[in-house]
C-alpha cells in the first residue's frame, strides 16, 4: 500500500480541502437519501408535499433553523481553534475527513453497536477495529480482543474491571473445583501469572465448571469479602484511575503508588521496593498500570523494565497483571512498524524515519528508552487507546484491547461457552454482553475503521502522522532551548526554560524573569499568559496563541521538576515553600506547524507574541 | 410556544424532508468552512493547490473515498430500515434532523465536553439539556444535577455509584466526627433517610470535615469492608443492572430480586415481603430500582407504590435510596406537561391529549397507575432516561437526572465544597471531574440540547410525537386482539394474541395454529417468523416487515406469561415443560404509522405479509 500523504488526510488548517469534503458529504448523503427512498419504493410518502405547506410545518422548520442558527453562533464565538496550527495545548488538532466523513454518513443509518440485530454493518466494522489495534500492539489478533468504548475512562475502567475478575478467578475455582488447585496456598492463587489463569478458564470450561466458578469469584459474591491487594500506579497517573478505584469497588485506599523520577517516568527502583515491601506484608498485587504518554508530560514508563521485573518476581513465586495505559501515546507505535506491521529494529527504525521522510534526519527520536518500552507493551495484558486522541478520529472514540480473548469470560453477562457458541463474529455478536457499555453509536466504530482503512497502522499510514507532530515538537523544543534571553518590551528581560526532553510530543515550557528566584512570582507569570492564551480571558477566537498548563506540587511529584527549577537558579526550599510549580503545556498533534509557511516564521511569530502578552500581563 | 409539528421533524420515511435536510446541513458546513477561514486569515494556507497535484495527494483522495464508498455500500445492504413504518422492533425509529444535524455540525468543532477548557461552547449546553431533563422529570432545576452519559448502561452505574457511597456516607461522618450522628447505632446510620444523608454533607462542609468523612467511605475503603446490604431490582431489570452489580463491586449475589405480576410490573407485595425480611435479619437495603417502560414488554413500575412503601418503612426506621431506571420510557413524561411545563391533572391530561389531537379521541391512555407513576417519579433519588430512545436523538446520548446536586460531592474527583468555588457552570466547569466518564462528545450534548430546543419538553413538543406512538401502538394492540383467525395460505388456520394491554408503546404478541397446544411448536414458528423479518436470513433490506423477538422463561418470570398461556389454552405444566416461551415483540417508536396511507392500509398489509412467511415458514 501506498504512503499516505498527510496534507490530504484533513479538512485543513484554512479548509483547504474544503471541496472534496463538501462533495463528499453530498455523495454518502444522497446515498442514504435514496436508500430510504429505495426502501419498498411502492410505499407512499409519509409526508405529502401538501403537509408541508401547514403554518406549522413551516414554523417548526423555522425553529429548527433557529436553534440551529443559534447553536453554530456558539460554536463560532466559543469553540477553540484546534484546527490551527496556533494552538498548541490539550491533545488536540484537526480530525481525518475519512473518520468524520465515515461518522455522519454512518449517524444518518444510527445503527447501534450493542448487538449485531441492531447493527448488522456496523458492529463488523467494530470487530475488525479491535484487531487491527491488536495487530498495531503486537498481539495475536486472532487471539487477541479488542473493541470501541466511549473512551479512555470507561475503557481503564474496564481493564481494571479485566484484572479484578481474573485475580479473583482462582480463588472461585478453589471453590467450585479444589481438584483444580489442589495443593495451592490462598497465597499462591493470588499469584498466578495472567497465563495460568487463562489455562485455568480452559480448564474449568472443559470440565463444565466455568459458571460455577465465576459464582464464586468477585462477579458474584462482591468485592465485600475479597482480599485482592493493591493496584500499583505511578504518580504520573490520569484521574481516570482514581475514579476506577473508587467505581469498581477498590477504594483509593487500596493504591499504591510509585515515584516519578526526573524524566517524569514511573521510578522503577522504587516500584520494586514497593512490590516487595508487599510481598513481604503477603498482601497481594492485583496489577501494575504504566502510561505510554502521561497526560501532563508526555512521559513514557519504561514497560520493558517493568515486565522484567514481572519475570524476576513469578520466579519467586509473585504475579500480577500488567496493564499499560496508552489512550495518548498509543498510535504512535504505528511509526515502529514497517510497511508489513512488523516492529522494526532500533537501527532500522530510526534509518526507515529518515529514509522514508517520516521525520527530518536531524531529530534524534525515538531514545533507547522508548523504543525499548514501546516494543514491551505487547507482553502486557491489555492496552488502552484512544482514537479520539492521537487517532485523529472525532470524539467519543476509545479503545481497550486485551492480549488474550479469554479474559471476556470473566466479565461477560453470558454464563458461559460464548466464543464456541458461533456468536463470537459477524451480525449475530451481542456485543453489549461482553462489554461495559451497552447501546452505542455504531458510527464511532464505523469512524475508527474508516481511519484505520485509509491510514495504515504502520509507518506508511499514522507513522507518517506521528512523524509531523514528533517533528514538530522536537523543532519546538529546540527553539526554546536555543532561544536568548529577550527584552518583552517592558524593560525587562526573560529567559525560557523547558521541564525535560520530550519522550514523545509533550513540551512543558516556562518564561521567567532573568534572575527571578522567587517562584510565586513566575508562577503568576505562567498562569498570566496562559489567561491570554486560553477561554479565560473570552473567546479563544481573537487569541493569536492558544496553549494550555499544568501544575506540580511536592505532595504528588515529589522532587522530580527539581531539575528545571535548578537551571533556573531558584533557592533550595523554594519549591517547597511555594507548594507547586506552573508550567505552559503544549501537546503537539497538528500535522501542520513545521508545514505551513515555515516552520522558523511560526517560531518568530510565537516569539513576538509572547512578548506582546508578557508585557501586557506584565506592565 | 407553538405546538410543533411532528412531520417537520423528521427527515422522513421517504426521505421527504431532504431539501430542507441537505440544505441546512450544507449552511452548516459552510459556517465551519469559513471559519476555520476567517480564523487568522493573515496566516498563510498549510495545504497549497500545488499540493494538491502531487500524485500521492490525489492517491490519498481516492483511497478516502475507495473507504468512504466501501462503507456506504456496506450500510445501504445492511443497516436496519428504522426510518420505515415497516420497522416495528426494537426502539428505534427515525432520528430529529435537529438533534442530526446539531451532531454533524458540532463534530466538525470536535468540542470535548470533560472540560469548559476544551468546550467553552458545549459544556454550558450540556448542563442545560441537564437542567432541562430534570424540569420534565419534576425536580427543581436549581437542585437538581443531570448531565449526558455514553448510554444508559453508564447512567445506571452512574445510579449505583450514588447509592453506594450516599450509603456508606454516614459511616465515614462516624469515624470522621462521631459527635455529628452521636447516639445513632450503625444499623441507623445505614438506614438514614437519602435527604438526611444530604443534610449531613452540608454539615460535614461547614465543619470543613467533608473530606474527612469521604475518607473513611466506601470511596476509599473499597467494598472489601463495607456491609450495605442489599440491591433490590425488578426480575424483569435491564442486564445492565447485572454489569453494574459486578462492576461496582457489590456482587450479583447481593441482588434481591421481586417478581414481576401479570402485568409485568414489579409485584409490590413481593417487595414488601423482602424488605420486611430483609429488616428483619439486620440487613441493609442499599436501595431499589424500578422501572419505567421495561425493555422486554413496556411496563411500568409503580411507583407511587414504592415510594409510599418507603414512607412506610421510614415510619420503622428503615430507609433505602429509589432509583427509576427510565432509559426507555423517560421522554413519555412529556405528555404528562402542560405547555408551562407544569403535571396536569389526570383528567385533564386525559382531556388535553385529545382535544389538542395529541392522540386520536378513541385511545385510552394513560391508566391511572402508569399516571401515577410518571408523577411519583419526582420523589425518586435519581432518574436514567436515554436521549437516543424516546428522545429520538443519535446513539450515543443517555442521562442520569438526581434531584439533590449535592450527591456529586460525594462521587467527584475534587475534595470537597466544589460547588462553592463557582466552578458550577460555564466555562471553567470541569465536568470530567464530577461524571463517570472523561473525555466525551459535545456534539452528543449539542444534539439533545437541540433537539430540547427544538421540540419542547411538554404536551406542546415531545409530548407530541410521544402521542403518535402511543396511538400506534394502541391502533396495533387493538387490531391484533380484534383479528379474526385467518387462512395462511398452507391449508392451516392461524390466531394472533397479544401478551398484555400496552403500558406504553410496546406489543407482544404471537401467532398459533388454531387448536395448537404445543407451546414448543409455537416457539418454533415465532422464531421462524422472526427469521423471516430481521437479519437473520439476510440482508433486512429485502424484508416486508421487521420486528424482534423475545422469551420470558419461568425461572425468571415465574408465571407472568400464565394469562397468554391460558388463553391460547395450553395444558398446565406445558410452560414448566418446554422451559420458555418466545413472542414478537414490537416497540413501536415510528411516528409515521398512523400518519401515512392509512392506519389501516397499513394493518391490512403486515396480515398479508405475515399470512406469506407463516405459509413459507410452515409449508
Amino acid at each position: 500500500m501506498q504512503k499516505v500523504n498527510v496534507d490530504a488526510l484533513f479538512l485543513g488548517p484554512k479548509s483547504e480541502n474544503r471541496d472534496f469534503f463538501k462533495h463528499t458529504l453530498d455523495f454518502m448523503m444522497d446515498e442514504h437519501i435514496h436508500w430510504r427512498r429505495n426502501f419498498h419504493p411502492e410505499d407512499k410518502d409519509a409526508i405529502t408535499f401538501r403537509d408541508m405547506h401547514a403554518n406549522s410545518f413551516t414554523d417548526t422548520l423555522d425553529r429548527t433553523k433557529e436553534v440551529l442558527q443559534d447553536l453554530s453562533d456558539r460554536l463560532k464565538a466559543s469553540s477553540v481553534p484546534w484546527h490551527s496550527p496556533r494552538y498548541l495545548g490539550h491533545m488536540n488538532s484537526d480530525i481525518l475527513m475519512s473518520a468524520t466523513l465515515a461518522y455522519m454518513a454512518t449517524m444518518l443509518y444510527n445503527p447501534n453497536n450493542t448487538a449485531g440485530e441492531a447493527s448488522p454493518a456496523t458492529t463488523v466494522l467494530e470487530l475488525e477495529a479491535g484487531q487491527q489495534m491488536a495487530r498495531m500492539m503486537g498481539y495475536n489478533p486472532d487471539n487477541a480482543w479488542g473493541h470501541v468504548t466511549s473512551g479512555g475512562h470507561v475503557a481503564n475502567f474496564e481493564a481494571l474491571w479485566f484484572m479484578r475478575n481474573l485475580k479473583s478467578f482462582p480463588l472461585g475455582v478453589q471453590v467450585a473445583d479444589p481438584d483444580a488447585v489442589a495443593g495451592k496456598s490462598e497465597w499462591e492463587l493470588l499469584n498466578l501469572p495472567p497465563d495460568a489463569i487463562f489455562d485455568l478458564i480452559d480448564i474449568m470450561k472443559e470440565k463444565g465448571l466455568l459458571d460455577e466458578a465465576r459464582k464464586h469469584s468477585v462477579r458474584y459474591t462482591g468485592m465485600q469479602g475479597a482480599k485482592l491487594g493493591k493496584l500499583i500506579v505511578p504518580q504520573s497517573k490520569h484521574y481516570s484511575w482514581d475514579k476506577s478505584a473508587d467505581i469498581l469497588g477498590l477504594g483509593l485506599d487500596n493504591f499504591a503508588k510509585v515515584q516519578v523520577g526526573r524524566n517524569f517516568r514511573m521510578d522503577i527502583g522504587h516500584l520494586k521496593a514497593i512490590i516487595e515491601d508487599l510481598v513481604e506484608k503477603k498482601i497481594p498485587i492485583m496489577g501494575v498500570v504504566g502510561v505510554v504518554g502521561t497526560t501532563e508530560e508526555g512521559a513514557v514508563d519504561e514497560f520493558h523494565k517493568i515486565l522484567n521485573l514481572r519475570e524476576e518476581m513469578e520466579a519467586k513465586g509473585v504475579s500480577f497483571y500488567v496493564h499499560v495505559d496508552a489512550a495518548y501515546g498509543g498510535y504512535t507505535r504505528a511509526a515502529f512498524l514497517d510497511a508489513n506491521d512488523a516492529f522494526m529494529g532500533y537501527n532500522d527504525m530510526r534509518d526507515a524515519l529518515h529514509a522514508e521522510k517520516v521525520i527530518h534526519k536531524d531529530i534524534d527520536w525515538p531514545s533507547k528508552d522508548v523504543y525499548d518500552a514501546f516494543k514491551a507493551m505487547a507482553k502486557a495484558e491489555s492496552i488502552t487507546v484512544d482514537p479520539h486522541k492521537m487517532g485523529y478520529v472525532p470524539y467519543a472514540a476509545g479503545m481497550i484491547v486485551a492480549r488474550d480473548k479469554r479474559i471476556t469470560d470473566l466479565v461477560s453477562y453470558f454464563a458461559a461457552y460464548v466464543w464456541t457458541k458461533g456468536q463470537e463474529t459477524g451480525q449475530s455478536m451481542l456485543l453489549g454482553s461482553y462489554i461495559m457499555e451497552g447501546s452505542k453509536a455504531g458510527a464511532a466504530a464505523a469512524a475508527v475503521w474508516a481511519a484505520h482503512k485509509t491510514v495504515p497502522l504502520n509507518i506508511n499510514g499514522y507513522g507518517r502522522i506521528v512523524g509531523r507532530s514528533i517533528e514538530a515538537t522536537n523543532r519546538f523544543y529546540q527553539s526554546l532551548e536555543r532561544q536568548a534571553p529577550f527584552e518583552a518590551g517592558n524593560g525587562k528581560v526573560y529567559e525560557v526554560s523547558t521541564l525535560t526532553k520530550p519522550d514523545f510530543n509533550l513540551v512543558n515550557f516556562v518564561f521567567n524573569e532573568k534572575g527571578n528566584t522567587d517562584l510565586k512570582q513566575m508562577n503568576d507569570l505562567t498562569n498570566a499568559i496562559y489567561g491570554q492564551c486560553s477561554y479565560v480571558d473570552g473567546p479563544v477566537y481573537y487569541d493569536s496563541f492558544l496553549t494550555s498548563h499544568t501544575e506540580f506540587t511536592p505532595t504528588d511529584y515529589g522532587d522530580a521538576p527539581q531539575g528545571l527549577l535548578s537551571r533556573l537558579g531558584f533557592p533550595e526550599g523554594e519549591y517547597e515553600k511555594t507548594g507547586a510549580i506552573w508550567v505552559l503545556r503544549a501537546c503537539i498533534l497538528t500535522p501542520f506547524l513545521c508545514h505551513n509557511t515555515s516552520y522558523s516564521d511560526y517560531y518568530d511569530r510565537f516569539i513576538s507574541i509572547m512578548k506582546k502578552i508578557i508585557a501586557k500581563v506584565s506592565p
